[in-house]
């Protein structure tokens, strides 16, 4: 059992690594972003989610950011999403820059000042071609950073970084998650879109799913989890 | 020449190493942060420095992390600031849990939004005691981090790791630096207190920096920076 600060969008990645550690027993608090962002309704998503675990939410406004980031689709209303798979190169349009290391490090301060033992991300296989800070090794640095930054040594967990988005939802069916509470759409409108990116990675998911091994991809995370926490 | 994003408090650490930067002729952009700090009148003499310097200056607004951060004297009204020196014990209540992370973290985007070469923080010897976010070995751990963050391979600088800080008014001394134009008082009020733990450090280093090689103190600083850029 650990004490565990997760950062938590209301996506599909997300919600399934909530409801894990939900179940893993440990004490959590989760933290969502608005960082300007053109689909900030995937905080309500997330805001409901964390209410039904019985788990806190806190959202933290960094708007004061969007103008220093603002090459990103997902932050300058002036840059169109552009439609197709995450792996091509249009999809870097979509990458906010360094933006999974401003969230940890609030995290990792937050976690720091509960006196709790780590920080919780779910990046996974799926987004290292595009968005650099989820590569394991980005992950794996910043939890080298963390435990010198501060005085309770807070690690940086990546439970899902060897696993694929089609394992996360296949082991989310496994534990109960409802993807119909999950919000993905980079355009933020009253459906998802279909379309963009993360629409498409979202379908393709779901449409897979079936197909895995859970245990084996249950396996992997808990060895991620097992390496960062002893 | 590089191109440098600069952590700004306006302090005596953070203005020398701006001066010094500036004289390097690289091109520099600065950003200061307004976390809920008791002493926010320090933005205000950064300002102003920045602007003589012709550096563009941008104040981010962290207030609303303040009560995630809310353990510290500096953003907690209700804990005093203590009186005494630095490497007191009693110093660490004006921790603020991984400010310097996080700072650092809304740098590096910001410089990687530029594209920039690299960001730099004026940490030194004299706040490793206490801060655990101001030692050399997080700043490096944080270089590899942001380097693998970031498409441009951002580069964290930090020129004043292997120095003091009596060393660094030493060198600003040399290089032109008016220390009356600097912010240094945790207390906030409209006079240095001259008894809290910035106080106090920046009464010796003011003190003593007529006893320091500068020529020495520059070679290491030139150093720190060589080790970073290439």
């Amino acid at each position: 059992m650990a004490r565990i600060v997760q950062t938590f969008s209301g996506g599909m990645d997300s919600a399934t690594l909530l409801r894990y550690l939900s179940r893993g027993g440990h004490e959590l608090r989760t933290i969502g972003f608005d960082y300007g962002q053109r689909h900030k309704k995937e905080l309500q998503f997330a805001s409901k989610m964390a209410a039904d675990l019985g788990v806190p939410y806190t959202i933290v406004s960094l708007d004061s950011l969007t103008c220093l980031l603002s090459e990103s689709a997902l932050t300058n209303a002036d840059v169109a999403v552009p439609d197709g798979h995450y792996a091509e190169e249009s999809m870097k349009i979509t990458v906010v820059p360094n933006r999974n290391m401003i969230m940890l490090a609030v995290a990792i301060g937050y976690a720091e000042n509960l006196h709790y033992d780590a920080v919780a991300i779910a990046n996974h296989t799926g987004d290292h071609t595009i968005y650099p800070d989820c590569r394991p090794a980005f992950v794996e640095a910043l939890d080298v950073a963390a435990r010198l930054a501060t005085y309770g040594g807070i690690r940086v967990l990546s439970p899902f970084k060897h696993i694929s988005k089609t394992e996360i939802v296949a082991i989310g069916n496994a534990i109960g998650v409802d993807y119909r509470d999950t919000w993905s759409c980079y355009k933020g409108g009253d459906e998802h879109c279909g379309t963009c990116g993360t629409c498409v990675e979202r379908q393709e998911a779901l449409d897979e799913a079936g197909g895995v091994a859970v245990p084996a991809a249950l396996d992997q995370v808990s060895a991620a989890m097992n390496e960062a926490l002893t």
